[in-house]
């Protein structure tokens, strides 16, 4: 009894437990089930929330790309949230090789291969991605941009993919940091250029048909023009500058109509952008993307104008040897078989064995800590435009505080003075720029060039704070080295892409007011000397090796500009039509001595001698 | 022998004595003499050194002037000479005025005699002298630069009996304070265009007719434009925006190639007007006009933004009222019989009559005292821009340094609070404004906008500064009632002119790049609903009343442009003539469908019914 009551006992335990089990399994299959049907109905759910979304944007996006104005503002966000998002992953990126490589500490080897494979296969990556994607992606894009704005139809330029295969492209060449020292900013324009285009497809969809040709292509051309304002604007949070850009660089013309929309989108765009900066980092308000705090009470003495001059000067033939180099390598690139075969058929070996030599170079224990490789291109430019003069940081080196310190740190390494790693620098990174300019994947070479005017400035300016300590009397004090580096900046850029607009664009950088006139005067000084003798600039230089239609200096074609407008229009459209053919001949204003087009006067002697009998002439007449 | 001995004595004296005379009267005559001949031969000196430099001087100009960029610097440095030494007399004759009406304390009807006469006779002064030499010079100037821009031939416009009209009228205009409440900045553009006209026909002569007609005429205008840019840059001594100006104001298309020159000129014009300032007063080195001096740290929250919003809707509003009231006064004293009569005969008694009434109110014992009358309009500006918010200032008033205690008296008369003396400045000013632009005589109308909107902005600021300073904590010392004056200023002047740069010019003058994005905001908010419905802005107001062709919204004529432009041109070759003569229709790019000209619809149908033979068949094809 008392076993068979253990036994029933046990019997009834068992049920019990099995009761137990079943209804727990039961109750985990309900609930699985219920989970499953849960979660299932959720996926649904927000699958349909997702359908409903993209069908709602997809509304709300055609609703406003059905209005100018809204495409506009459309573009401009659009633009400064992909420079935003960029920008994040590129930051989140260099950090964390930051972070592997001062883990490796004290392991020389370990350090080395981290240093210098992570640009190598970053390189690799973002050409073979590039160039499987959209082979029109590599470069800078600004050329390109520009003579898609001239007139050239250029649709694999403008395509979807060109911007995924950009995009991506760009963050990985973003990625690998100083060690191959290219920026972000001509890359931006096209990108801007492209979704500009995709804008004004959406428009014209949207519009439902209801203009004619050439109402769609000027309205095209007018959204190219704010395209490429929005990119200068939305890269640096510089509105004006970019406007600026947009004159001066994309074209011989600029119709006053689009002034209001580029200033429209630009704003749109710089304020997207820096607001998004407010957003995700504890920063309190809108600032400058590399916002100084110079003195405003006494900015610079009168006499240090001078000095700005010959700091302009010295720029301006920098930047002559600059070009000269960068013009030089692209050909031996072209002419040289080896290399040119390697181009042809492996760019991304080529990419990865640049990238590697590169990073070799720049390693801390071969030549880096002469040129403070260890800083990324933010930390460069914020070290070079600080407002205390180094000659004072050197006597109480150890107070500064936690970044500062850092800074002086790389440009100040053991047994070497700040002049010595400035003038390294400088000499160094012709070369290097050069070097990585050849690079055949999506990259900005104004940012490399911006900082290289910036370390030229510091040095000029370290130069007169170190000298004229002596001289005037609490000159010393006063001298502001970052305010040469802002110049130099300025100057440099300017003088390499001949523009003006880099004066502004620094201003508007750095949010300092006091240096225009100074950085204004250096980059009016660099330009005139750069563009002297009709020399190419950057820009030019790129457009004549890939033979893309290019703007001259106007000055060396205004007889043959003259000649064709002398003629009555009737009489020269035959001639017109040929050049048109013939050299990409844009005619602009035939009622005005202003440019036609460019040829060159070998060129047109010869294709006059081929053509006698219909052309000679109509210019005879 | 003693008496003869006297007298042979007395003798001896006399002869001594006489001849001690003569030989004084020989001597001084020979000295006279001497000093006769010396001073003719230092006059012959002088003139010969005079005749010497003023061919030396002329062979200098004649050399420089040979050579374009020289030309552009000195068209720079002569305007900014100009602006210097106007600003420097004016500020003399407005001390003076001061002066006196701060002697006559106490007698109220001589203090009243002094405030009124003055104005009045200076006012009648510039316009007999103004009408007297060259009824051309009264005005703005700016319209009229603008439609010599775009081609009509007005050279009395540019004549040199015009500049010295303009430039005494304009003296005498300025001198009279802000009574009269006028500015500088247009009758300046005038003022350097004729400079850039007399510059350019200088260059032609040195070059010796080397060129062509059509040359000559581009180069015309390439001058007149750079020289837009000059007139804005050597007023404020800023450059960017004087080049922003000539884009955006004086044509429908930019030359890229007029874009150095203007940045050159521009550069040369502001730094020489801020060195001569630097030069002639204690300031150290180159420094803004109004400088300020806000906190960089955090110039402002990120939720401002959408209260400059509300500012840049709030100046939109008021700059419709005041354009409307403006062309209602421009109709009603063209229409109204006395007044038209008395204009037309009697321009200075005009004049006088109305500074006199003008005058009258803006007498401290009447209404000055509750619009800052004793203020002038830069002691106005540095007022209203001052960073201090007026709510803490009014806790301890007592303890402010000189020059801020005298506006703050000013802008707090016994009895009022600033609230009401800057509603009243507001109500009051709109009429005052509007009855001194009805005044024939050379003046600017930028400055007062100008003014005006820092009033505004400091209304707007002050509201904010007092209504927020209990809801969020510590907010109450962080509003910058001095940045919503300057972004009041950029917004409620760029709608008043339908332009853009008046937001970077607000920032060029105060040297304030922190609040870049607030003015910029305000200034295209009210630019958008400003030029909404196309209202003529205030230049398109007295062009259409001057019956100047003038640059209108582009928009409403978009259809009949694109319906010239499908034509070919030999197609519309005739009708396009026909247009050009009856309505300055200025043919400018026949290649792509933007700007030929302006047409009235009504207009447009009512020719095209009398001219149908000709033109609809035209139209037609």
């Amino acid at each position: 009894m008392n076993v068979h009551g253990n036994h029933g006992k046990n019997r009834g335990h068992e049920s019990e437990v099995r009761w137990i089990i079943s209804s727990v399994i039961d109750d985990l299959t309900l609930s699985s089930l219920n989970a499953v049907n849960s979660y299932l109905s959720s996926v649904i759910y927000v699958l349909f929330i997702w359908a409903e979304c993209v069908l709602y944007v997809k509304k709300v996006l055609v609703f406003f790309a059905s209005m100018e104005w809204y495409c506009y503002a459309l573009l401009g966000i659009i633009t400064a949230l992909m420079s935003f998002f960029m920008d994040m992953t590129v930051a989140k990126l260099l950090n964390a090789h930051q972070w592997l490589y001062r883990c490796l500490k004290g392991h020389h080897l370990l350090q080395f291969l981290c240093w210098t494979l992570y640009p190598a296969c970053l390189c690799a990556l973002s050409t073979s991605f590039a160039h499987s994607i959209c082979p029109f992606s590599a470069g800078s894009g600004v050329p390109e941009a520009r003579a898609i704005l001239l007139g050239m139809d250029m649709p694999d330029y403008l395509s979807l993919s060109n911007l995924f295969a950009k995009l991506f492209g760009l963050i990985c060449t973003l990625a690998s940091g100083s060690t191959v020292f290219l920026g972000k900013v001509g890359p931006f324009v096209h990108l801007s250029v492209m979704v500009g285009a995709f804008m004004s497809r959406l428009h014209v969809s949207c519009r439902g048909g209801k203009q004619n040709q050439i109402e769609i292509r000027a309205a095209k051309g007018e959204m190219l023009v704010v395209a490429s304002a929005v990119g200068v604007a939305s890269c640096f949070g510089a509105p004006v500058s970019g406007v600026l850009f947009s004159i001066e660089v994309m074209g011989t013309h600029y119709s006053v109509r689009n002034y209001c929309p580029c200033f429209f989108a630009a704003a749109c765009g710089a304020i997207t952008f820096r607001l998004l900066s407010v957003c995700s980092t504890d920063q309190e308000t809108i600032q400058a993307l590399f916002k100084t705090s110079f003195s405003s009470d006494l900015p610079y003495q009168p006499f240090e104008i001078f000095i700005f001059v010959l700091l302009g000067l010295f720029c301006s033939i920098l930047s002559c040897i600059y070009l000269f180099c960068h013009r030089w390598a692209l050909r031996f690139v072209k002419t040289n078989k080896p290399i040119s075969r390697l181009l042809a058929t492996e760019k991304s070996l080529y990419s990865a064995i640049v990238a590697f030599l590169l990073a070799c170079f720049t390693f801390y224990h071969s030549a880096g800590h002469f040129i403070a490789s260890e800083l990324t291109m933010k930390q460069l430019l914020t070290s070079l435009l600080d407002d205390t003069s180094w000659y004072s940081v050197s006597q109480n080196a150890s107070a500064l505080p936690e970044p500062q310190k850092t800074f002086w740190q790389a440009w100040n390494p053991p047994g070497k003075s700040y002049f010595q790693t400035l003038g390294f620098f400088i000499t160094a990174k012709v070369g290097l720029l050069v070097v990585a300019c050849t690079l055949p994947l999506p990259a900005g070479y104004f940012m490399p060039v911006f900082v290289y005017g910036a370390a030229v400035g510091r040095l000029v300016g370290e130069g007169s704070a170190y000298f004229l300590s002596d001289g005037i009397s609490s000159a010393k004090s006063l001298i502001n080295p970052g305010g040469y580096a802002l110049a130099g900046a300025a100057a440099f850029s300017g003088a390499v892409t001949h523009t003006l607009s880099p004066a502004l664009l620094a201003l508007e950088m750095t949010g300092q007011c006091s240096h225009a006139v100074p950085a204004l005067v250096a980059t009016l000084v660099s330009n005139a000397v750069a563009r002297a003798k009709h020399r190419p600039s950057f820009y030019d230089g790129i457009s004549l090796i890939k033979k893309l239609p290019h703007l001259p200096s106007l000055i060396r074609y205004s007889t043959m500009m003259v000649l064709l407008n002398e003629m009555s229009l009737s009489q020269s459209d035959s001639l017109r039509l040929w050049l048109y053919h013939v050299f990409y001949f844009f005619p602009c204003l035939p009622d005005s001595p202003i440019l036609l087009g460019t040829i060159n006067k070998s060129q047109l002697r010869e294709h006059l001698h081929q053509h006698r009998n219909e052309v000679i002439e109509v210019i005879m007449c």
